[in-house]
């Protein structure tokens, strides 16, 4: 399982008003905790309005400073990632590209630089309905990505997740998860588990359940707070569980190191 | 989902050693904590070396006087189950029909009973290996189940839960949990959680965690400790995210009611 840092993300208040004031120390606490936590790659989103391409390279920098791990760079905006991609010390992921002519028109950039490259399932037309849309925008978005060079374990798709207390999401982008790992053996499933929750109160219970499920499913990649404790603990069982940990080896060394934390 | 709380059950030492001394008490408590925590149904295991039909009656009467809720009659031994099925107020079921003569020798007594049936992935030649002989195995209990009367409804496939500890097992359990509800739309799927974490530390952490999974692929009854409260908010967590629970008005009820542990 990959696990993709979200913390640093200046859409929530308190990043965002850090951001402001360029305010590093905050930033790189946060990369540290995370890495600690057991983040594999951290998020960075620079989203201020006016200036996230500035941001976002500001981020970039110190975080690199701190952090040796790769980087998924965090981006509506297609020249906000071109600008940070070649800033990145190690191979990055981008975050995401969706099916759209503009997120399209960056593909010659992005076969110079080479990410990894998260595919959302989302299209000029906006948000999917659906499993049988988001199949087929995954679909779109594998297909011509390989075409254009890029392997299959080097694309994450997305199902993009929506709040349940919206709407009855959750088994839809369950059953995509499904969908697509059948369809596409190869090809990573990452998702941005917290959306589910938004709206509902304790939201850490259904993002922690939420992502089990996923897993479930086939998902190998989540961009998730890595400091819930109980959602790394449930991550370590659930890859015991799922045969992604033979003999248990990675659960019982967790254990002998202390790094469950007692619930019962 | 369907919860059946399983802490009566006399293998374990502490009940073994009551029912020995015939402490009513010890398990008129485990029936109403378990009512209490939110089983839906109890079960009732008896299984004593050389008392198990006697042991099991005594405890379907005690536990009939406190709880006033239909019970699941946990032996492997088909003389047992016979004897105490016409003790029960409410339609029980039984835990559980094995693809194996001695136990389809019961099939005239339960057609004159009707008990709902936990059909268990085990045969004469023993436990299954891999998917496939599990998925033949819940065929032939299914089919030769209805072929004789039984309602789909009133079938309980257990794909039968083996530790994690002694082989890769979780992942066949969740493939064969997908194949049956897929195959067999409107039968149940149903199992002993808590087997699975057996020798291994932790077990709340992985019997909480694979009930998350294995709902993911369709199961909708499980045998578990409702005592176990993250492992009851995750199932309420679950229900809003899988769209069993419509807007989430049961979870956002339970919240409010208290019913969740704050784990923050």
């Amino acid at each position: 399982m990959l696990i993709i840092g979200e913390l640093i993300n200046c859409t929530r208040k308190k990043a965002g008003e850090a951001a402001q004031k360029r305010q590093a120390d905050f930033f790189r606490d946060l990369a540290q905790k995370q890495l600690h936590a057991g983040a594999h790659m951290l998020d960075v989103n620079g989203d201020l309005p006016d200036q996230e391409s500035e941001i976002l390279a500001w981020l970039v920098d110190l975080v690199q400073e701190v952090a040796d791990v790769p980087l998924c760079l965090d981006s509506a905006d297609p020249r906000a990632l071109l600008k940070v991609l070649p800033l990145c010390k190690q191979r990055p992921m981008i975050n995401s590209l969706c099916d759209d002519p503009t997120h399209w028109a960056m593909l010659p950039f992005l076969k110079e630089h080479r990410p990894k490259v998260i595919a959302l399932c989302t299209s000029e037309s906006g948000v999917p309905k659906g499993v049988g849309e988001r199949v087929e925008i995954a679909s779109r978005l594998i297909d011509r990505l390989t075409t254009e060079g890029f392997e299959l374990q080097d694309i994450y798709v997305d199902p993009c997740v929506l709040p349940v207390a919206t709407g009855p999401y959750g088994k839809d982008l369950l059953a995509t998860v499904g969908r697509i790992t059948s369809d596409y053996p190869g090809v990573h499933v990452s998702a941005g588990v917290s959306n589910v929750s938004f709206g509902l109160p304790l939201r850490k219970l259904l993002n922690e359940s939420f992502l089990l499920l996923l897993m479930a499913r086939g998902l190998d990649t989540a961009i998730v707070d890595p400091c819930d404790q109980q959602l790394m603990m449930n991550i370590m069982a659930a890859e015991a569980l799922l045969g992604h940990d033979e003999h248990c080896r990675n659960y019982l060394h967790a254990y002998r190191e202390g790094k469950f934390v007692q619930t019962a």
